[in-house]
């Protein structure tokens, strides 16, 4: 049994926007989002979009006396973007990057290249173990015709998992980050239905922010209308999400987020709205925080049946394309052939070697696309026989129990079933 | 507290050199595999390198009555190579794949497209909880000039990391499959040392078996004098590890491997040999089971610093061929501008488009050489900070505890330290 034990902790979420000669007024922002960070000394500040470790560098040594320890996630070739400053002593760190990031050639994206990941600390805080992550999802460019939400669906479950799984010693879970999905999207209800997380926003009785909590608004001078799509006022994309274990009571008593300005200067941080909560932890039951801004969570078969649904699609596009691929591999070595024949006959040796460089490209160019393809197919199945296996057990114990549920089996406390239903 | 337990657990483990086409005798060997395993009845059969998804399938079929739950791993390209077949119903699944793993231009090693993983399973039996893991690091083609090396280091550290975040709640932990690393090297150390897993061959006063527990070893006849290299008896790279929480004993009763004969016929099931344990669990003191066949381990503040040792000298490595990359992008680009001017001369254009296709495959190939080598930097990069965050924990454990020691930070029951040392 732990002391008893009553912990109030302050955490700062923000997508900082921050691409070495891409974004606008870096240096700037990060130097007055470095000030804020000085002045206001959170428990935890959690990052992302920090594309350059210079910038993360400077920081760690701005913040190094309010927050002595800080930790950049490394990953892909341009890196995940994630970092940490901590004002308690991080115990543990580890990460997990995501199996599925979009496409290589969608170079005008560039998801792919990033590494996306999520990040997890683990800290001792008043005898209390506390499991701290730090994610962002793939982008959502369209949303009529989003060719990434079968991977950014992957992505949640990755997350789901890898959260589950490596916090089960944890008293209390934060989850923080850019989750690049709308509330009620189907990825975004796998990771909390499956983890069991509240929604901050969901849960305070003290909210304030742009209506909806939105954390990208048309009030931020750096915010388009194409960033907004068919929401002309704002989307909420950013949470902070969390959960205790059984025997503990936690709740978040505020939730700020700037309103597209700085706090003083009137010029914003970033494109994103930051996130500032305040979370009391003390010893109690577990907690029924009731969604006063939005509908409870629905029942997890329909979502579990639904992601499912959402790879098997994936999964098909994925083997049109290793099937597109492989036709213009033969299409290219088809013509290369030819291309030799043309190269021994007198007169038309120049236009076989003019010919040549394409047709090798197009085989090189397919044989990339098809070897791609494959890769992405074979993650696809690997997620849906995870989610199919825990559809089944999901189905074993729905048809077991009285009345419907799926807690039992996700590990989840008595409190948040009940909220999850 | 749980009830009283005593259980028996019998384990199969096999790197089943299942390659399409490349490997002898591969469908009477997984005939027989299947027939062994039908026969046999063991708890749980762990294989490696079943590369065909439909020998698997196979398999699976034949095994449906006695180990009626199973699971493909998938990953990469061509596959982890990776599953599994229980008597016991799977509760969860998930698994791990290995950032680092080699080199795609390493073609004819091919360990690249294999998309190594850790696969874990999580059983419930007689009221225990049992986290199972079955893993395949990338091969040693050389060990007097392993250019893999830091590759399994990371790779031993994630496997690492990935069992002591995930088991947290586990009563009993398993890792069996091939590690292709030697008892004494650097990564199978960090590993046993870090987890505080007990080698059941170190540890089992019933072994039967090749000299030194070896698993590929002269007598097999698909096993070549390259394979074993300055070992011309037999190499030890297969292995099965284990340990219980604190409350529980585990004891590895009897471990027998196959020795390059199929038990009954005469021709082994693979190059590789079986490994077969049996386990007891029940209600005790935590083990202390001595080393019978070898030394103890060393102590872990060495291997963690030959560890971030080892990774420096990967991370030179990388930014040496990224630095070799983008000279030949420079020189290909100047190429490129060299053919432009020629081929704006009359009587030269026919050598400037000739020279065009190499000057454009450079580029590319040296761009391609470059993105990789800025992507495993930034992956030994990520290791290594983990470990030097690791590496400074355990320095101030072992500067507070009056004897030196690592376990209270890595987690391990008091039974593991007293063996570690």
């Amino acid at each position: 049994m732990k002391p008893n034990i009553s912990l109030r902790l302050r955490v700062f979420n923000l997508n900082c926007w921050d691409l070495p000669y891409l974004s606008k007024h870096r240096a700037d922002r990060m130097k007055r989002l470095g000030d804020f960070l000085n002045s206001e000394s959170f428990d935890l500040a959690l990052l992302e979009e920090v594309w350059s470790e210079k910038d993360f560098q400077d920081l760690k040594q701005k913040l190094a006396v309010p927050y002595p320890a800080a930790h950049y996630f490394r990953s892909g070739i341009i890196g995940s973007g994630l970092c940490v400053f901590s004002k308690h002593p991080i115990q543990e760190i580890s990460q997990h990057v995501y199996t599925l990031n979009g496409y290589p050639y969608m170079v005008h994206h560039g998801d792919w290249f990033c590494g996306k990941a999520v990040g997890m600390l683990v800290l001792h805080l008043s005898g209390l173990v506390l499991n701290v992550y730090v994610t962002h999802l793939h982008a959502e460019y369209n949303r009529q015709k989003d060719i990434y939400l079968t991977h950014r669906v992957a992505q949640a479950w990755e997350l789901a998992q890898f959260i589950h799984h490596t916090s089960k010693k944890a008293d209390v879970i934060l989850l923080c980050g850019d989750l690049n999905m709308h509330p009620g999207d189907l990825g975004c209800c796998l990771l909390k239905e499956y983890t069991g997380l509240h929604d901050a926003y969901l849960s305070t009785q003290d909210f304030k922010g742009p209506e909806g909590g939105c954390t990208m608004i048309k009030h931020n001078c750096y915010v388009s209308q194409q960033d907004l799509g068919p929401f002309p006022f704002g989307i909420r994309i950013d949470y902070v999400l969390y959960k205790a274990v059984p025997g503990f009571y936690i709740s978040c008593k505020t939730l700020r987020t700037t309103t597209g300005h700085h706090p003083n200067h009137g010029t914003p941080f970033s494109d994103h709205e930051a996130l500032m909560a305040t979370f009391y932890v003390r010893h109690g039951p577990p907690q029924n925080p009731g969604p006063p801004h939005g509908p409870a969570e629905k029942p997890s078969l329909r979502v579990l049946k639904e992601a499912c649904m959402e790879l098997g699609l994936g999964i098909s596009r994925a083997r049109w394309w290793t099937a597109f691929a492989s036709y213009m591999i033969g299409l290219g070595l088809i013509l290369l052939m030819l291309l030799c024949v043309l190269a021994a006959r007198e007169g038309a040796s120049e236009a076989a070697i003019l010919f040549w460089s394409p047709s090798v490209g197009l085989v090189l160019g397919a044989g990339a696309v098809f070897l791609f393809h494959i890769k992405e197919a074979r993650g696809l199945r690997s997620v849906q026989a995870e989610l199919q296996h825990a559809l089944r057990k999901a189905k074993e114990s729905h048809d077991l129990a009285p009345v419907p549920q799926l807690a039992p089996f996700l590990g989840l406390p008595e409190g948040d079933r009940v909220e999850e239903q």
